[in-house]
């Protein structure tokens, strides 16, 4: 293939033990470069896997799509990286970013799971109102008992972290005529939330939730923000979902309530390793549900990402402020 | 207690093997009787149960709540009597009604099921659609597994009845952006649908369903409706619910589909037998999730029936039509 000249090098890296949706491929970039064509000609392109070509590719790269990337003499050993796109929204596992050169942007993922996000909650709401935890457990143990329980509106909803996910968790929550209180860092008012209050104030509203949706990134002022002590002033009754980080949560305070049936049941999506162990407690505690880290990923995810980066490349090529550029303070 | 002058004589009938929230009891009445005083001056009320008071109330009875009414000599053992509610929508049991005299209206509680089905069926189509029966499997096996789904806009469901529970049905795939094709008696169209077809027609629309939502009364015209050669023809990967019904629906041949991995699950509110038995196939069914007919209820449920019999007892003083009258002839 013979190497145009103004094109840029773009080396997409990918790890094999990665879930295959979140893996790029050589068809993947063909497939995109054929949705946009005229981008694509100002690229050259080399697809990684397991970083074997990476230190090769890192020589000549302009820009990186890698959700791992090489931390140690970044600069030196990619004299012309001037943008790292990771395919992941949460970047906790690159912080701190004393890694990463000034003059590297990092931009990530966001926006990608809201649609999902919506759908998962949604779903996850409606399942712990019903009390599906008890019915399906009900049914393991070929139980028939009525579980009758009223429609779900009017309810109080309290989603921690209201970005892209959690703003997906709202509009999930006001479909089904729940009161939404959104815990953000700030605290500032949005009318995508009846109610906004900052993380410093989240005690004035979690013991209010009938039901918790954490959708927060991890960061320093998330880790262990819903504690035990939170976890134990949930109102009886009170249902729990996690599409975000685990470590915000205190989960065996979780397990705790959910073993005594003080809560109508929890939907975890998300575990502090993964895959889950299979002698883990939490295959088989009570009304816990334990989904395999799959809320807010679409299958087409790649194919989304590509046109995302294709979106950013052109706003890059204008010398336009790119979009999603993580703030290596805040880490999202 | 005296009895008043110009007052009607309302005898309700319940069953001790009922579940809980649809048995009358004294207690029911005392609340709905304060929310409608001045109705309720105008009413002396009896309250049975398991028929030990029931000959002596119908020699005076002018109105009786009950949905499992005296069949041998009605007519003869209830002078008076003029109207019967059931407490139920379906009145498939009461089938046929020659032994309801001519001059005694029969109303049943449609409506009363709506909202709390629309509910369910948002969450049927999103469990089906995000796959939860195999996720759930994967839990009991303690597999982590990655099973994701693409949001389920765009997805057609075809609903079989279009009344009380098939218009929350289509209520909840269009607030879930799904194309909604109803099947009727009469095929007439509704805005509530995307189209309409008649029962008659139903081979022309079932093979495009991506989720089939059984909500027909069982009537002569809907017994048998969904049989095998129907069900053999759902496209692979289709979702099923039925919350109408069971004999509509051929589920022997539904069952052969699910265990042969071909359809992506179903969620069975109802069946022949109900409890459903400790030895039944269906408990242990691959991606069968089994609702012990709960999906249209709501705990509320004998309170706002004595709402709409207080409703219609006011239309009943004046002389208009009362509302939910049954046709003797269909059934529903």
């Amino acid at each position: 293939m013979s190497i145009k000249t103004n094109t840029y090098h773009l080396h997409l890296e990918t790890g094999s033990k990665r879930p295959v949706i979140f893996q790029i491929h050589p068809a993947d970039w063909t497939a995109a470069a054929k949705r946009h064509r005229t981008l694509s000609k100002k690229l050259r392109v080399t697809v990684g896997q397991d970083n074997t070509l990476l230190d090769e590719a890192l020589k000549t790269a302009d820009f990186m799509i890698n959700s791992a990337p090489p931390k140690d003499g970044l600069r030196e050993r990619a004299p012309n990286l001037k943008w790292i796109q990771t395919t992941s929204a949460g970047v906790d596992g690159l912080m701190p970013m004393t890694w990463l050169p000034k003059d590297i942007t990092l931009t990530n993922n966001t926006g990608a799971h809201g649609e999902k996000a919506e759908e998962s909650c949604l779903m996850a709401l409606l399942m712990l109102q019903a009390k599906m935890p008890q019915v399906i457990q009900q049914q393991q143990n070929r139980v028939w008992k009525g579980v009758f329980t009223t429609p779900i509106t009017g309810k109080t909803v309290v989603v921690v972290g209201f970005g892209d996910l959690g703003q997906g968790a709202g509009r999930a929550a006001k479909k089904l005529g729940c009161n939404v209180i959104a815990v953000t860092r700030s605290g500032k008012a949005t009318k995508l939330a009846d109610k906004v209050v900052s993380s410093a104030r989240i005690d004035s509203v979690l013991p209010k939730a009938d039901f918790v949706i954490v959708t927060a990134p991890l960061t320093a002022g998330t880790r262990g923000l819903v504690n035990r002590d939170r976890i134990n002033r949930l109102k009886p009754g009170a249902g729990f979902v996690n599409i975000g980080r685990s470590p915000i949560v205190d989960y065996v305070a979780l397990r705790e309530r959910l073993e005594k049936g003080e809560l109508c049941g929890a939907v975890l999506d998300v575990f502090d390793q993964e895959p889950l162990p299979p002698d883990s407690p939490y295959w088989t505690t009570q009304n816990l549900m334990v989904l395999p880290h799959i809320s807010c990923d679409d299958p087409r995810y790649i194919a989304h990402l590509l046109d995302f980066w294709f979106l950013n490349f052109e706003r890059f090529l204008s010398g336009r402020k790119l979009i999603n550029i993580v703030d290596r303070q805040l880490g999202y």
